[in-house]
């Protein structure tokens, strides 16, 4: 079956790994990236961008660079992109969009980041009818640039106390928006430090004397012509951050900015003319773009886990080290075992990201539809399990980046690898977008809230599939046993998972039950039970990404791709199930001999996911423009491309550096004159 | 009793933290650095830069330079530093020296870096006294900078296939150095792309026509008045790392070097005029000082986990978010479960890893006394150790400055709390002087020498205090409970870390022994069971972790320092039965009833550490000059900093960036153009 990868002039140690790829790669990548019709969108692009020079030379490796020349660089990818964008992506096509601007700008941020991830969606959801029509249009043509202006300086999650303040004037109809302090000031948000013209400002909605709490107002922030900061504006970056570095993410202090009535987004609340508050009807509705982001990060994090598996295998294959028997040269050291449980469960983790973020996608577009019907329902289920899975694949993903990078030693340090950017970035996922352990408890409520209906025996109402399991009564031991067909033992594994997460959740709702009977309030119990509530909350996501991952492996009817794909699973499940050994053993749930089952088919599925370990990382489909990585080319031909790529640092552009005669240079001499004298 | 951090003009929620210390911080500061010597040394120090304006305004905040630039400001901050050292330091503790140059050159590399920490040292131990008396003096004059360069490109772990060749020549008496590939490029040697000129080079050595492995061979690469490469000569940078940017590490390759005989290392193995080969008379000593950089690693990554720990700390204390009462205002993050789980076993376990580090260099130089009167009985012991300590305290570090790291939110993700430069440092302890994964397999080494011996019930001849515990008989059965004095607990727990040890040792060992057996070549098995070996040596590192940390309290004489220690001791403890659960439980040693005690005195053990979290980071008596972090400041005063901080940013310099109207500013402009058309 042909590896899409293999070309002429590779190095042998990859090639002969593709050689005998036992599936059609390519076939694999219609799955990761959600069918057939993406891989032909991603090929028209490819070529495309081979074909157009000024595309081509396009480049988003930014090491040898300052911030300021990155953030020129990134502008510059950024107008060839906007120059060809329509000349090659169909609008209808988001993906092909996004597609073309990770080939152009790379994925640590350029100027229409935010602006349409969402400034955009905002706008769809938030406006009135007259809002709309004036803004979309600019926002969609490209006449403004936006960002979302929410987290300030001393305020991130809480956003009750938020201190930005509009405040609304009846006599003029306008709103004053003030940051009355320098903890008020907004800090972190993408594109805002000096890319942003128009931006969407959460602040405090003041009026008749009351405050009604944040609501997004549309500020102008810089002059449409000479982009200078309008006057009360004080506005800039934030300075450089572990990654994301070519995203201008800023600061800004309002001082008594005016802006018409019109400009707080009135789709859901209203002020009238007179200054009365109107409440939104769907107070929720506000909420669905920050849903979407993190139902969007779910993949993303999976892809970014699976770049930087795709660079550590190529790189294992190339890289030999330790004659095991001698005579008979150094081994690769992806045969070694210790490196394998490295790298290869990084492998098995992204491909289960993947799965689950077609599925909370879906979700996501179903639970849509069902708002449209005026149907919230599904709301609390897609809240909660997102949470829960942004939580945990974003730490997932970001722990295995960095097992991928430090499996490539000294040649991980260094930014030739990728590794450091590609870390950064998907580390990022773990803070922004709901900080990891807050999500942890907001999933944790919707299992509170399930808690005692579990103990009553029977759920209130409907039940999404997700929660379906926590209300099953399944046996108290597990029935992994030797001999078992593998699907026997996926379903063991995972009716093990239920077990944990159905046990956690009892248990963490009972501590708090205690608590509060002992007196003790609500949200003083709350705290004291953190810890069990974020284990009960991971436990129950592990269960969704286990779930998701057996069953597409189920529905998989290309057998070549089902066959490496349970072997993929297999892995995923035992190498899950050791990692939260302690929690199945410790009510005797899973026997020591279970558990020494587990250790041996973990042993085993290292060997066979090893076999394709290559093929599997080459159906992610990377070009080489967008991994950037010396280590993980496609031809394998590392260690000269190392030599080439470091040639190109600006400290190599001087044999001596210019201020080395001055400093140590003049030490070293002074030193000699001193030893002479002597 | 007096904290010695807290001064007027403080933010109050860091003051009233420090108010009601119950113990000297600075006693603690004495026994964090070794004795109150070392308190004086630093007082002494601080009190001198603060004194001189030209040290006192040296910064090594590198955030808003480019590397040019970063490597600039350090060689002109090493001037000042070598200019000042001989006025205040005593150069019989060179403690001091260090301390000063963290003071004025930070942490992240300097170019002296390796000259002092591998260069001197490998001088005093490899050279012939002839040797000695030529180069040493120069070396500690700093008529020159040195570097070692042994990694290559291809080859790191394993010396044996170095290629790099040093090839003697009777005839002119010189040895001819080559790289002869790309994957022979020394590659990494710190301060080698730019600062070194005469370097200590790890190449093959061939006479007489045959190799007789790595030696060390002194060569010139840069002339001494140009500091232009020599002919045959290419040196450079490898450009931008995940950390320590302020080092140049470098790249070689050299064609046809020619070096006098005596350029050769001759203190162990030597090359006669002739050629002929002499071997040393005891092939260890040539490793000694990079035990000795092993040892001084674990008390440095414990200092770089206390860093990370004191930012978070105390920005713990002044971030308040989330009202638990209504009306009682927002509750320091610290007071979160969640939070104290997250930052407080870092404090813990970076005092562990401190202890660990007195008890390694303590060890070290016992067994260099020992080595002067030709007893080298105890280096196995000392490479066994140290190799299982600096993998595992420099993996825990990292991971619990990354914890810190994302405690701190999105700030934490920025430069301003210079959490991303200290991870970057930290987690290069990882892959520098000795890969992690090998580092364990080579105790693991260690270990199944002895597991044969353990079988048999007695040791075969001398065993250090570290490995006697594995010879003992204890019970197969937990004696923790729940109204046990702590005393008793710590020798429980501390008796289940020492079963666990023994438990994977002996088990590692039979599965070993198992695949000979069957006629597996012991290589060959060796990489089959390379996840149990590496289980075993971090069970048997962790014994030697704890027992260093429960006797340090117990031989602890300040009343008040124990009592607080004892928190530590006890919540670091209980975290690591924790992370090992899963290997008491499985052989049923320690039941389900008392990971329930553990847990609950892991709760308890929080609210205790808790108390005295920020005079217990306070304790490392980091100055602000060196952490360099605008969350971290001594003060408290974070949010006006973190402003100030920004607007340094080389970006903020423009308002309008020098591009935007080429770029993004045209796009826009073009799009209103059109519009207006319409």
């Amino acid at each position: 079956m042909p590896n899409h990868c293999l070309e002429p002039n590779q190095n042998e140690d990859l090639a002969s790994e593709r050689r005998l790829c036992p599936f059609n790669t390519l076939e694999m990548t219609a799955r990761i990236y959600g069918g057939e019709n993406f891989v032909k969108s991603r090929q028209k692009i490819q070529k495309y961008v081979q074909s157009v020079p000024e595309l081509r030379e396009c480049s988003s490796d930014f090491s040898f660079l300052s911030r300021l020349e990155t953030l020129e660089r990134t502008a510059r990818n950024a107008v060839v992109l906007m120059k060809h964008a329509p000349k090659i992506c169909d609008p209808n096509e988001p993906f092909e969009f996004e597609y073309l601007r990770k080939q152009i700008c790379g994925d640590d941020g350029y100027p229409y980041g935010l602006h349409n991830s969402m400034v955009v969606p905002m706008l769809k959801v938030n406006c009135s009818e007259e809002q709309m029509n004036l803004w979309l249009p600019k926002a969609l043509n490209g006449e403004f640039i936006g960002t979302y202006a929410q987290t300030e300086m001393a305020h991130g999650t809480n956003l009750k106390k938020l201190e930005t303040t509009a405040t609304y004037d009846p006599e003029t109809k306008e709103f004053v928006m003030n940051s009355p302090t320098i903890s008020s000031a907004k800090w972190i948000p993408g594109n805002l430090g000096k890319s942003s013209n128009f931006i969407l400002v959460m602040a405090q909605l003041w009026t008749q004397g009351k405050c009604y709490g944040p609501h997004a107002f549309m500020v102008q922030i810089r002059d449409p012509v000479t982009h200078m900061p309008m006057p009360g504006v004080e506005v800039g970056d934030i300075g450089p951050k572990i990654g994301i570095n070519s995203n201008d993410n800023g600061y800004l202090r309002l001082h008594n900015i005016r802006i018409p009535r019109l400009n707080m987004l009135m789709g859901n609340s209203q002020v009238t003319p007179e200054g009365k508050f109107i409440p939104p009807a769907h107070a929720k509705l506000a909420y669905t773009s920050m849903m979407f982001v993190r139902s969007v990060m779910i993949h993303l994090m999976g892809q970014g886990l699976g770049a930087a598996a795709c660079i550590a295998t190529r790189y294992a294959c190339v890289r030999r080290q330790g004659e095991v028997l001698e005579g008979q040269g150094e081994v690769k050291i992806l045969d070694y075992q210790t490196h394998q449980y490295r790298i290869l469960p990084q492998i098995s983790r992204a491909y289960a990201f993947i799965f689950a973020g077609h599925y909370s996608k879906d979700l996501y577009f179903r639970v849509m539809e069902d708002v449209k019907r005026k149907d919230t329902s599904l709301m609390a289920d897609l809240h909660a399990l997102n949470s829960g899975l942004k939580s945990v694949v974003s730490w997932q993903a970001s722990q295995g980046v960095e097992q991928c990078r430090l499996g490539c030693g000294g040649h991980g340090y260094t930014c030739a690898s990728a590794l450091p950017q590609i870390y950064g970035l998907v580390v990022g996922g773990c803070t922004y977008e709901g900080e990891n352990l807050v999500m942890l408890l907001q999933l944790a409520r919707y299992l509170m809230k399930l808690a005692p209906q579990i103990v009553a025996g029977r759920p209130n109402g409907k039940i999404s599939e997700i929660a379906q399991y926590l209300f099953e009564k399944k046996p108290t031991k597990s029935r992994l046993q030797k001999n078992q067909s593998r699907e026997a033992q996926w379903e063991a594994i995972q009716e093990g998972f239920e077990h944990v997460a159905r046990r956690l959740t009892l248990e963490a709702y009972q501590r708090l039950s205690d608590l509060k009977k002992n007196g003790v309030p609500h949200e003083v119990a709350w705290t004291k039970v953190g810890l069990d509530l974020s284990r009960a909350s991971k436990a129950h996501t592990r269960t969704f990404l286990t779930r998701i991952f057996i069953n597409s492996v189920k529905n998989e009817k290309t057998w070549s791709l089902k066959e490496v794909l349970s072997d993929v699973l297999h892995l995923y499940l035992h190498y899950e199930l050791q990692d939260c050994r302690a929690d199945v053993l410790e009510d005797g749930y899973l026997s020591n001999q279970q558990a020494e089952i587990s250790r041996e088919e973990l042993a085993k599925a290292l060997e066979a996911v090893r076999k394709n370990a290559v093929n599997l990382v080459d159906a992610f489909d990377f070009q080489d423009r967008e991994l950037n990585s010396q280590l993980g080319r496609k031809d394998g031909n590392v260690y000269e491309n190392l030599w080439k790529w470091a040639q190109n640092s600006e400290v190599n552009k001087y044999q001596v550096l210019p201020f080395h005669h001055e400093t140590t240079g003049k030490i070293m001499k002074d030193a000699q004159r001193q030893h002479s004298k002597l």
